[in-house]
């Protein structure tokens, strides 16, 4: 079967983007490996309309129910290659195939997949990973009861998600390079008043040390206690990276950091290719929950737009 | 007091916006007279993520819920008038004053107006208002249980209206003046599919008929039972016109349309006013709950950005 439009990325944007496919009648399926994306790193969501206060995690499953409910499948792959296939009458698919050789073909294709982790790039950061290097606050503070832990970074993910490893850890770290952090005031407040959080601004972490089994402590640019500070993890919370190798290939406009360029209508340079969320230029101006989810949502309509004009009209 | 940002509109792009100001730490009021704007006219919204489905109304309050509880007060109040003060010292305030005489002053402004439902113009309209006459099927189709109704209109509004209305009432005649329907397909389906739907293509109303009471009839351009219908109530679902006039008077461009012309950033041409929701040239991208929500949390960052850059840093 051909679909209307194959969704890859199952984070916020790619699940509003089925929710709105579906509500068009467009056959569309949704293929990623994290279920809700970036969102699940957060341990309380306070700011999506309709919702005071909810985990990432919660949310993303009530929104996956949702996308099933009207009808789409979801499928926890990896995609690995797109390709554009060509046919003589000039019309145009796009075939998807995933880590485990499934083949998905498509009139349309909207892209979701968000951002990846950014590295510290230190000695000890790969060794130790699991091993008491972490990228998730929300995933991994319930391990780190009563043990010493630090925390790199100064937007959101690193001071609330500082707030949050204080309700476990016996002490917070709090890091970051600059003189000021850019995390939403609300949060900056509470890290400051939280007594087990000890920030350390205009510092940099130099090296990852361990017994060989995990991490013991971490090096810093800073004189405190011989510049080494003893911690039993270390979660680096210094932002993302744009997952769109899988489009490069395809020859779609990136800008100089590698974000997809859209439209406002979120239309790549790519005919019948669209994207939405956090690794497009658009996800610039605001990258969150809700503006992720109106990019979903606006990708379904152009795709509509897209076949309607091209095939047989739907409506 | 000076507040922060003063956001006039209680819709959902007015409500998000001070959920995002309060998260911000901005001190912040919202002052509108129909809590939840146009999303109430919605008997079921089921593409707002997160709820499969959830009428209108009940997704305002909940939103409605959460910005109280993050501390803003909601004023049930029309807002007449809106002045910017300027002071000697090169600052500029907003002073906004309610129909019964209440004045805010603010350093910015969050203009959420919407829009305003659009009229036939035709005898009888204004006349039988309430008495037959509505703009709100969500709203009035209990009333008309075993009753004769129509619907004029051809998008989702009039569409999913004339669905909701069938539920109670013994016939609907579903009037719309183009010869096919732009609501979403799934609406289309559902009208065309019910027993109880006639639709009327390439139809106009000329006319609502009435006892002096309450509505008898309508008169249409087509040949039907001499081209007067039986009908106990009409509703007209022909869209909104962008509720600007207070903003013109500020020198606010506005477009062809008299749609508040915003850049992405939900900035109107006056610095430190900013505007989101339907009635602005981003909401004609896509005029959803969910658009109009991602629209408010910018503006709302926007004017975050404005006061900081002016002021004192908040951060």
């Amino acid at each position: 079967m051909v679909y209307d439009t194959v969704i890859i990325g199952s984070g916020l944007a790619g699940l509003t983007a089925s929710i709105y496919a579906s509500r068009y009648q467009m056959t569309n399926i949704v293929i990623g490996k994290v279920l809700g994306g970036t969102i699940t790193l957060a341990h309380q969501v306070e700011n999506f309309p309709g919702f005071p206060s909810i985990s990432g995690i919660e949310l993303s499953q009530k929104i996956a129910e949702q996308v099933k409910g009207l009808g789409a499948e979801i499928v926890a792959e990896k995609v690995v290659e797109v390709e554009i296939m060509a046919f003589t009458d000039g019309k145009k698919h796009f075939k998807v195939i995933t880590e485990t050789g499934k083949q998905y073909e498509a009139r349309t294709l909207i892209v979701t997949t968000g951002t990846e982790r950014r590295k510290l790039g230190v000695a000890g950061e790969r060794e130790y990973l699991g091993k008491g290097v972490s990228y998730c606050t929300n995933c991994d503070a319930p391990f780190f009861k009563n043990k010493k832990v630090a925390v790199v970074g100064g937007g959101d993910a690193a001071v609330s998600g500082a707030v949050h490893l204080a309700g476990f850890a016996s002490k917070v770290f709090l890091i970051h390079r600059r003189d000021e952090f850019r995390a939403e005031p609300i949060w900056v407040e509470d890290a400051l008043s939280n007594q087990k959080i000890e920030v350390l601004f205009n510092t940099q972490v130099l090296e990852i040390i361990g017994d060989g089994n995990k991490v013991t402590a971490i090096k810093i640019d800073k004189e405190v206690d011989g510049s080494k500070i003893p911690i039993d993890g270390i979660f680096v919370e210094i932002g993302g990276i744009p997952e769109s190798g899988l489009l490069s290939s395809l020859g779609v406009s990136l800008d100089e950091n590698n974000f997809v360029v859209t439209s406002e209508r979120m239309e790549t340079s790519v005919p019948g290719l669209f994207a939405a969320g956090d690794f497009t230029t658009q996800g610039l101006i605001m990258s969150q929950a809700i503006t992720a989810c109106a990019q979903g949502a606006i990708a379904a309509a152009s795709a509509f737009k897209y076949i309607k004009n091209k095939n047989a009209p739907r409506i």
